[in-house]
């Protein structure tokens, strides 16, 4: 059987105006029926649906309470329709409402999404994988890489539930901004190796394509709770690493490190703090990309040269009056 | 060829008397080449010997130059020899050197053992293993232990560098501690699993087995230093869960979450804190037989009331005189 | 003069229905004078009243200005009247109002209770003194608690103001869960006392009779605000412990010391740290019974195997989902 | 029997000089048998005596074995001998040992003394208690300084083992110091109760009486060690202020409030912090005081205008050089 | 041209009546446009206007939008109208709007004063500078306070944000305040020079007139945000100090250190703690006198002999109840 | 007269060779006086003369007392003499001793010296300068390193005591490190300011110039150990920027925040925290180059792949066996 493929391209709800029918998948945040005034005629449905875009009240009529017996809330369906307007507002009329596989979401249409180019950070991704020499960091990045789960995960995971680049692709994003850090600090430092930097940058959070979940809300798995991305990633690496034959066991204990150390000191969760000349770097810049991150957000809304208050570093940010150093 | 077997029942070096005759494993600490007053005659070997009861000098007079080839500094030898007494002191001369595989070595005989009955304290082992009814669980005990290297490992590793039980079979007299510790702490918690309990007691520093090398003295593998026994050990649970046909995710999730959060706080190294009950507990039972080691071990030296002052702990503890409280 | 006693057995407001006359205790929150629409009136009374099963509306009408005169905010009162219902609520018409002594008073019936049975802990407490060997020790705890009042603020006192067992008994069942997990404790501790651990056990925390104040709400004394439960404890049992004859000094200290050490750290208002086997078994037996009542609750409300945040822990845990480690 | 009472003025160990006959008591800090080359001869025994003043070597020929038996170490004993000289050291010639108790020793011979007037601190005391007009508190410490043991101990303790004011009469110099500076400050707090704060500078530290103890060495008794001076003086004080008739509970409780909080902070083992004006009070006079003693003796030892490096206060103090601000 | 001034004695918005003109400066907090209900009239203003008394309304009617032209929220105008009466509240009816120059502005009219006698306090001040001996110091504050610009924000400024004499004339208070206490705790410190104490008292929170700006409300300046007033008041005294002729460079040293110490710690911005006696003094007078600043205000609000809770020391402070020691 | 000037090349006292006459400056560490065997010949002098190359023993017989009048401990003079041997020794015999003025003391022959070519660093120094754009920015630093006495001691100071860089250039070897890294982190930060990443950069630590000394040892200045180079800095800098004319004040206070804010966290000294983008840049610059220097420093001296224990960083640092990874 041919599965469902909605319509493309999709109409975001912040689009969407009287008249137009959609077919597609949405969010059904709340549902619920509505007695009809007349009790003989039973009752009606209300939800709210939602898109990365926005939300939308909508009704069903005659079929409301058929659809109750399939909905579900905090779930993607798959949802037909028309648009109406009811006192000035646009409200969805559903047709039809279908259950739908996981495989088949487009996640990304229910959450904010990375504002950089994804299809350019993905090749960026592999440049800096085949500019690696060390023949086994080489293989393992590439295998990883390979495969369709692992690489989607990667590249649609956020860096973080809340603190930073908390979107789709900012998990992506966000080892980038840490490789191109990471290997701008090791100009200085000849001492550094540039493949296992490479390596530390691109996996140190790799153990966040578990611990976050990421469809209709971020949020931490269960995974995520107990165990946390960092023994997540090592775990995951663990067995990869296995798998390339003939991978040195010394270059897996330091792989491992990087990622064990990669937050820097014992309270911040790191099992480890950095002992080699690659981590203390690595933590570094994982520390400077997620600092700048959060500052660069802020002075976006800076007002009389003052950002608001930022909690996560507790204090405001000065970025000075225009041309007040001149 | 015949693998060498030196003689036993051994003669510790503290019961060697002069004009016995040796053949055994001892660790070379020292050796050098001491010329002769009589230059044309060369150089003869002193070296130190040790074995767990103590050390003591040797010398070879006319094959010195020969063997110092063979030796080298902190690895086992086996040595044939005569005990002779110099100035009232006993003495070795050394008739034979031959170098040794590692796996013909009772390292035992270099290190400080337990007090307690080892091979009782394994049956203990196997018995609380066997009372295990969740079948994922004893299933993995049951392999695990049944792989030779491990359970060898297991019985004879330290529980520590230096802080507690830190001598042969210290890891598992600790971990058979910590079991009986939380059973009878879960007595009164009917919420907690006594499997998973079990399973968490036994486990929880199983990464001691790679973190500690315990040859000819007690230190960190280079492995123990850049990863750290939480997560060596999570890293082999977790391959080894894997082996075990249809072990669920979820119970794999909750022991990585046991070894994960043993140690209770983020700046005891532990990457997540207690989140189930029956983390709380092996917690809890973790410290507490920890303390009452130290602690009890101090008491043995106690003076006047007093123990000596325990710097881990930052304090001296009081035992009372005799009938003080009657 | 004949006291007052309300009739019994007491109709709890979450019962009372229409038309049932009462004569009883009530805490009386507020209440106020309100003006007739008819000036020439005069005003009418209206109150809420509460017992522990919840609270009412009451009204007065011709008395109201008069009854006025007597009641106090948060004070109990013995209140005669009858239930109305006005609205489809149940209200109350107050008949009569009478000023209490506090002795008459049955405070329990405005506060929580603990779940447990409390005369079958009452018993397990004297069992455990009964089981004391030590003759001073023995004797103590056999004359405190023959004392009519210490032993009945004793088994009434709540254990906290709201952190654990926040309810009337909550001292007692406490102590109790206390002694128990440090005996289970003491079992692999030779050295321990279990004399000293049972009078530990069961006094720790005996100065939260005058710590806290719990009649018509768990609050702090001024007593309690200024010396704490640690010294106005200490305290107490320094005058009984004068009163038993011959008791050792040295006997007087220890437990003082258990006292005084309960809580483990300095920061924790602990004065002294545990510097004796009992007083670390002691601290354990005390944290550990008191994570433990808060995880118990909040396991109570878990929610897709997680409980809500317990501020206290700062951390929600997790309790899995039905069958996940079969 | 006539008590024994040795020669006085006391002839100081640092002043004896050749020739001088004594007979006083002294520490026997160590002493042994010596055996006389001439075997048959039996044994001498040499012994070192010490005072506040100094150390001597002593021996005795005849009778040293008879001696032996009956000294001790680090006890105080009459000794009766003749200085003579011995390569140019004066050394002791022991004639007679006698055993003395304890009552009749005058222990201000055997540590270091405040460089103060102690009779005139004395009076200072008794005229603070004099100026309160509160008849409580007046009554409290006139009869509490009227027991001839408290006060003896009260102006014989040091007031530390070693931070400051560590010698005899420390504890009076010590307090006086604060209830000056306690009273300076409260010029400018009309709020405070100068009755209570001159009872809590006289009597916050007045546990140390039997926290320290001070014969021949300072250091901690067992009830110091174990139950700390705030509890102990808590514990004295409520004792005494029971006997005083009338005595107002709250006036109790404030008192033992100011001894529970002078040191300010949970983790200077302050079970409760400074919650009455006094008590702010009392805290800053003691540190001040406490301070100021160290950095002053820092002072006199200051080179090239700093002082040594202060361990307890972790820095060097300036004290400029002469003339450099003008 | 005559620069503006409005009558004198001001009348305070508290005390205005309807009927009564004004003509004087207030602070305009808000103001609006509102459309008449007749569109072809346009709009009227609505403001908000305040002095340190309180808010009141304000409208204008035919010459509203001219006057909006020229209002600015925040900003103090020359307002010149008469107060009316609408339903019940009096309400002010604008006439006329006039900017004003900061410098004409009494800034005190619209915030809090000093409860203290001002003029009495910088005569205080003015005696304090007299007493000094040391020519340079004496030169340093005479010059300063000389200076009608310093004077004046001296005398001015609030003592903080906030925390305490966070009022017009708080920061001169304070400064005595602590000055008294300061030469209160020398007393017993023959050590201690007075002229440099009398100079760090005042000058210690000096930078605070250019931390903190106290116009219509009390805020941090851009520049004290970005130094603190540790580093502009030593800035500003470097130079002032370089200004008196031959200020030896040693008296400069020690005068900057108490400035940048007198916080105590480094977690309270002091970029170096107290290594002078003088400092030590002056931090300890500093805290004490904040401290009790804040407690004495709580003391103001207490009910049943508690005060609320005060944030900034983290507990109540008890006061007792009337009589209670008696 | 003319300047002494000692010959040149220098001699350096690890080169010199029995035979050889000196003449130059040498730090006098100890000297003393020794009496000859033959009384009435008086005594011989002994001294211990060092550069940065070593030390060596020096004696003077015939004019030793004369001598004895002119030298001073720890400081330097000009010496002639002659070295000879003696039990295979060299030592020195001095013939004569002439003080020195400081100006005319080439301070970097005492001690060590940064492996980096000075001069080239320099000359980076003064591109680096030449590459700003901001013209008031340019101007002071133009101006400041203009200035003889600054620039001397800028690129003479060492960058600490001992943590890092602690010899001659070291501050500005450091600085320059700090600038380079600064600017690299600022590549990824569009944000940022590159002349006031310059400035500050450069500037951060110019404080040291008079924080340390550093003649015949590095040490801390009075000023150094009363104000800190953070303090000493930001005066140097107010005042030189008070020299441009026009000098913008947001301009300054920008440059002031960077050197207040540059040790990050207020328990490192600094009085404020990274508040501008550029000084958040600059404290990452600054951490990053001093650790890795020690790292960098500690790899020097590795063994069996790991450093020595890095007290500062509380750590040892892996660096791996030859070919690991491969």
């Amino acid at each position: 059987m041919q599965p469902i493929k909605p319509q493309k391209p999709r109409i975001w709800l912040k689009d969407l105006k009287a008249g137009q029918g959609i077919d597609d998948f949405f969010v059904v945040r709340r549902f619920s029926l509505m007695p009809y005034r007349d009790p003989s005629k039973g009752h009606y449905l209300t939800a709210v649906l939602e898109d990365r875009t926005g939300k939308m009240e909508a009704r069903a009529w005659d079929r409301g309470e058929q659809f109750a017996q399939v909905l579900k809330e905090e779930t993607v369906f798959r949802i037909r329709g028309q648009a109406t307007e009811y006192q000035g507002v646009v409200q969805l009329h559903i047709h039809a409402v279908e259950p739908v596989h996981p495989q088949d979401v487009d996640w990304e249409a229910f959450l904010p999404v990375t504002p950089m180019d994804r299809s350019a950070l993905e090749q960026e991704l592999d440049q800096a994988v085949s500019r690696i020499e060390n023949p086994y960091i080489r293989t393992l990045l590439t295998t990883l890489f390979a495969d369709g789960q692992i690489r989607r995960a990667y590249v649609t995971a956020p860096a973080a539930m809340s603190h930073h680049q908390a979107y789709i692709g900012g998990l992506l994003e966000h080892s980038l901004g840490v490789l191109k850090t990471a290997l701008h600090l090791a100009d200085n430092v000849p001492e550094a190796n540039r493949d296992l930097l490479t390596a530390g940058a691109i996996l140190h959070d790799i153990g966040k394509i578990a611990e976050l979940q990421y469809d209709t809300v971020i949020g931490y798995t269960t995974e995520g709770n107990l165990l946390g991305h960092i023994v997540i990633g090592i775990n995951l690496l663990d067995r990869w690493m296995e798998e390339v034959e003939g991978f040195p066991k010394a270059l897996r204990i330091k792989i491992e490190h990087l990622i064990a150390s990669h937050h820097g000191e014992y309270e911040w969760q790191s099992p480890k703090r950095p002992q080699m000349v690659e981590a203390v770097i690595l933590h570094y810049a994982d520390r400077f990309d997620a600092d700048m991150f959060k500052i660069r957000q802020a002075l976006a809304e800076a007002k009389d040269g003052w950002t608001p208050y930022l909690k996560s570093l507790e204090r405001r940010f000065y970025i000075g009056e225009g041309g007040d150093e001149r």
